[in-house]
């Protein structure tokens, strides 16, 4: 099993490297090309080592304080997934900035809309299929190292301690949860800082370019210019590509999470569960992973071999519905390796051997469907998106209306599909098959990232064709593979938070087991959380209130930058006239800068409110007040994450649809209308909505490893009242 | 005691009477004034008819099922709360109407703004003191008839009975259930009915005249001004008038549901409570609720007796805060009178005969602290506003995400505020001290309404003065006012929502009651809501999306309804140059149509949704899915309606700071975009926000009503599953 793995991560890393040389030998176009290109990707990399600079202490306090509480093996565990994370970051943007103007060339001289997608897919691929490798070996190294999976396993890595001003926890849930945190950190800082910065950017550069000059998307006289395309990378590439990644991870730790505790829950009423089946719990998701790293390649090859004459966004989704297909099969075959039937009756789960397979296979499904949902309403093929364009006809005020109409709506289906694999799932394998539905979900991880990441590659070729001044023809190629990048973004985003939001429930209950102690109960006794407890209501209450608070400093930080942007550009409209005739350049850095120094100044409240929230809240009112809260922020986080998204994509994509020609087209009315839905969906979508799922992990795994500490230790307790 | 309540009734009605006869000898102003007055006047009475007319035989279906289900008398209550609730819709739509002119002329003849401010209060007077005088009305005969609260009261109405089907219930809880049912779901007719109604007239109105046509707002030249000015009745008079009596009413209902519950609840361990102290649970909240309206006439005394030099806004807040100060005080001396100490120690009240009073204080003063949050927030006296005001210098976009942003984060300090007095009153005096905090927030009901009412009384006769083309200084004195009408229905607001949440809460626990069944619980154990089965947790993730869904369908109501609007209002200047130039009169009547039409179509599907959605997944999937909606529902619902409410009075009175002159002041494009930014936030705060409290109540009234028989009937049930 250990071989497959290896080989699993080895293919997919080598796939990316021969991918990515190759692709670096292609034409990077003329001088000018080459120039705005390498001040993207400085701009790019001064910002990632800028923030990851300002957040270096916080991160080696956080592992300290992991380190002293817990074990030092929890402490580098979280070190180590945050490093994994971090230079995820710098490997994405580095490899989205190298191919983004041969994209941009490939578009100029070629005039093949389909040679254009694949190279930008290439890049996708890469950085896809790195991640996607990375993220297993960080855990695996996590495994060898203190889990001592292959070889020598030992038990007492899960037994109960009682070390720490006697408080008891499981040494090895402790390190991975760990882990975890470090990939979840870096991944919200990420997330926010980069959703910061690109689009103050934007909405900088559109506010004053498009609506107030009406000079065209990326045109190089915009001051603003770089900025944006600097965000791009910096926002969906570093961002969603470490977003994604931590989904993956958080997903693979809850089932070792709630693995490690299963060793507590023999169904047939022995103490522990044999080492050998707890082993098996955690390789079996393990070892599904790397085959979901083997699904996404069989994916990613169809879309590069396949020669297609219909519809090149269909071809996206059909790789994602293969490498799908693929870890469906993949799991089963696991499946029948991994447990035999005696062992799954042991383990209490309802359909025998099958029962990991049909809760990994529904896991893949529901997220497909949810894909499907996400789809349905943000494409511009669909009536939503079309009934919100045609709004725009009528004024900018009835196309925000009718886009948040659907947008609402649109939250519905995906999480009546998300209740209805939670119900099938735990029904079959109790809480560990809804951490395997969680991994399940996300496990084409390296195909979802490729599709995800080929959105704003096209984005800066597009740019990059606009600034280098090269053909209508090239542009609009651009423009029209930018649009399906845009709906794969809504639908790797419902993989995401459905993850996320499986994986969430998984930790919680987890944290319940924490929190009531283990020498009240076990694991296969029922575990509750009363809802009606005085303060467990009140922490669901201010819990639920919580993403939203979140989410408006977030747009707060965005509107401030924004605001600076405005001011600058338009400074500098009016004091060079020579600017907008063409003549002289724009100075960018100053663009630059205010995006830079809005995301930092602002990613660290936010940031920090998810980290110390859940420890603070514990600490005053215990943990029954911090269950409460996970439960309250999960709800609401989740719907909240599928509003924003879908609602923020069914105005982009509004948007183009007039774009396209459609009542009046460019430069009408409607279009102009449009121009400002989209401009205020792009924080929903590109800045909160990504954020949420990340928000609401954060909790649960804060929660889950102060628990231990807090339900002793807190205010309440204190002065005796609980 | 009873003659305490109808002194209190009967007083607080004939000083309604009173006030009234003395407005309505006012003088109406001149022939113009009187005819635009009686147009809207039929306007509003032709809505309300056609509306109750279209509900009456659902309404009729209802209470035949309930009566068929549970008792003849839970049907007939059903009436009689539907009743009362649909007169009050009509009384007060009239009072309104009749006043907006006499306040014009007011305006018009005295150029005094407290003068005019004095007139249009009495008329919010009128209406909340006979809101007020109704709702109480309305119990007591409730009482008198079913429960023979007083003289002869019989204990057989608070056994379990296992007449139908076996299923037990309390026949008198149902009974006052079925009466909150009634009043809540014409409310909710009126505020969905009336909500879209007013939405699409005032946004097709604004859109063509103020943003296309620059025309002032209520100018007769504007085909949609009629309508709209008779939304303002329709929706926010008839539909505000319902919906805050209905708060009132489920406040007061909740005290008496789980007084009921606590029959067989003794802390002590008798089987039993001595019948006298369940008549006690009940009467103290009554007399409570008439004790409010006595504060409520002594605030609006105040109002009218002080001779104001200062802000005129302030008076009006005074005048709340001394009605709650009154209440406070009554709350006191009631409870010393209702409860002895030893009683309340059989109760098991923590701070004994304190308890109750303590509970209606937290209440009030929760109320006043969120009130006064909605007041920073929306406000433009505050940053909150004047920064999104300032935004608008950066255009719509920037406007609308400053807007938002504040918004998101204003619903975080009022949710800590409810989950304050949530755990304060459970800890003291169990579920019923929550319920008697919902009762508290609501008590001085009349005054809430007097001050709330008078906002559309305002802005009709700024309409009126318009419209009439009355000196332009009346409708300076009009705009001024209406500024204050804005933040007082954002403060109002506040408190419904506060009181419907604890209202909930206390319903929901006597549903978890019913749930488990009184043959394995009673009241003095604890009670739980498991959130870990696997299908209350389904429930919660469904729960969570319906009032996301319940809104977007809204929304889609008021943009469909608007749109057409807007095409008939394009048409009319169109087709007839003279209507522009003021030569000719548009034709007021086609527009009226189109609003009503549109509501009435619309309003059935999401009322419909709320009252079968908890039946239908009751007897699908039974009560424990049921309880997870539930609470999801009234989670994501409670900081919905504030996230809505505050985000839309945000933009409003942004917009109005401009109009006082700041940026550029009227006819600038930071107008502009704050116009669009307003037409936005229209429909979130008086479409969604307003009808978002009576979801969560009518969710959890019809879950209370048809647990007993869904937790014996339904599908899984029957297949064997559950």
């Amino acid at each position: 099993m250990l071989i497959f793995m290896v080989v699993s991560i080895a293919g997919s890393i080598s796939l990316a490297l021969v991918t990515f040389s190759r692709v670096r030998k292609m034409d990077s176009g003329n001088e000018l090309m080459r120039e705005v290109a390498s001040a993207i990707q400085e701009g790019a990399a001064a910002f990632l080592s800028y923030e990851y600079r300002t957040i270096a202490v916080s991160v080696l306090i956080i592992a300290a304080v992991l380190g002293v509480l817990f074990s030092w093996a929890t402490g580098i565990a979280f070190l180590i997934g945050a490093l994994v994370s971090a230079l995820s970051g710098i490997i994405s943007m580095k490899i989205a900035t190298v191919v983004n103007v041969r994209t941009a060339q490939v578009a100029h001289t070629s005039h093949d809309i389909e040679k254009t997608m694949k190279c930008a897919f290439k890049g996708g691929s890469v950085v896809g299929l790195s991640m996607g490798g990375f993220s297993i070996l960080g855990l695996l190294i996590i495994y060898v190292v203190f889990g001592k999976l292959f070889g020598q396993y030992d038990a007492s890595e899960l037994v109960i301690q009682d070390n720490w001003l006697s408080i008891p926890f499981i040494p090895f849930a402790t390190t991975v949860a760990g882990y975890a945190l470090g990939c979840s950190v870096i991944a919200m800082f990420n997330r926010i800082g980069g959703g910061i910065y690109t689009k103050a950017a934007d909405i900088g550069a559109d506010l004053v370019g498009k609506v107030e000059m009406r000079i065209p998307e990326d045109d190089p006289r915009n001051p603003a210019t770089v900025a944006d395309n600097v965000g791009d990378n910096v926002g969906a590439v570093a961002g969603l590509g470490t977003d994604i990644m931590e989904s993956f991870v958080a997903a693979l730790i809850s089932t070792i999470v709630v693995g490690s505790y299963m060793f507590f829950a023999a169904a047939n009423g022995d103490t522990v569960l044999p080492i050998e089946l707890v082993h098996k719990l955690f390789l079996y998701p393990l070892a599904f992973a790397a085959a979901g790293l083997i699904a996404s390649m069989i994916g990613i090859f169809y879309v590069s071999l396949k020669k297609t004459g219909k519809s090149l966004y269909r071809e996206l989704i059909i790789s994602i519905n293969i490498a799908g297909v693929v870890a469906i099969v993949a799991a089963g075959i696991l499946a029948a390796v991994v447990f035999s039937g005696a062992e799954t009756q042991v383990l209490g789960f309802r359909a025998g051997g099958a029962s990991p397979w049909l809760c990994a296979s529904i896991g893949i499904i529901g997220g497909m469907i949810i894909g499907r949902f996400s789809e349905v309403y943000t494409s511009y093929d669909f009536q939503a998106t079309q009934r919100t364009a045609e709004s725009s006809r009528e004024g900018t005020a009835l196309t925000l209306i009718q886009g948040m109409s659907s947008g609402m709506q649109s939250v519905f289906p995906p999480v009546i599909v998300l209740a209805g694999v939670v119900v099938l799932t735990l029904e079959l394998a109790g809480i560990y098959g809804v951490a395997l539905a969680a991994v399940g979900m996300i496990s084409f991880v390296a195909s979802t990232i490729a599709v995800d990441t080929f959105g704003p590659i096209i984005d800066n070729a597009g740019g990059l064709c606009e600034m280098a001044d090269l053909s209508g023809e090239a542009r609009d190629i651009t423009d029209r593979l930018d649009s399906i990048g845009n709906t794969t973004d809504a639908i790797a985003k419902g993989f995401a938070v459905g993850s996320a939001m499986l994986g969430t429930v998984s930790l919680f209950v987890a944290f319940l087991y924490t929190q009531v102690g283990w020498a009240e109960v076990h694991f296969g006794e029922n575990i509750i959380l009363n809802l009606i407890d005085s303060l467990t209501l009140a922490g669901a209450l201010v819990g639920s209130a919580l993403p939203f608070f979140f989410s408006g400093r977030l747009l707060e930080a965005v509107a401030n930058a924004a605001r600076r942007m405005v001011t600058e550009v338009r400074r500098q409209f009016k004091i060079d006239p020579a600017i907008l005739s063409g003549e002289r350049k724009p100075d960018y850095r100053q663009c630059i800068e205010i995006s830079s120094i809005g995301a930092i100044r602002r990613m660290k409240g936010p940031a920090m409110l998810s980290l110390l929230f859940p420890l603070g809240a514990g600490l005053i009112l215990g943990p029954k007040f911090v269950g409460g809260v996970i439960v309250g922020a999960g709800l609401t986080g989740v719907v909240l994450a599928f509003f924003t998204a879908n609602t923020g994509g069914i105005w982009e994509n509004g948007k183009r649809f007039i774009e396209k020609g459609r009542y009046g087209g460019k430069g009408s009315p409607a279009h102009q209308a449009s121009i400002i839905a989209d401009t205020m969906g792009d924080p929903l979508k590109d800045t909160i909505g990504p954020s949420l799922d990340i928000l609401i992990k954060i909790l649960a795994v804060v929660a889950l490893l102060t628990v231990s500490i807090t339900r002793h230790y807190n205010l309440l307790a204190l002065i005796g009242i609980e």
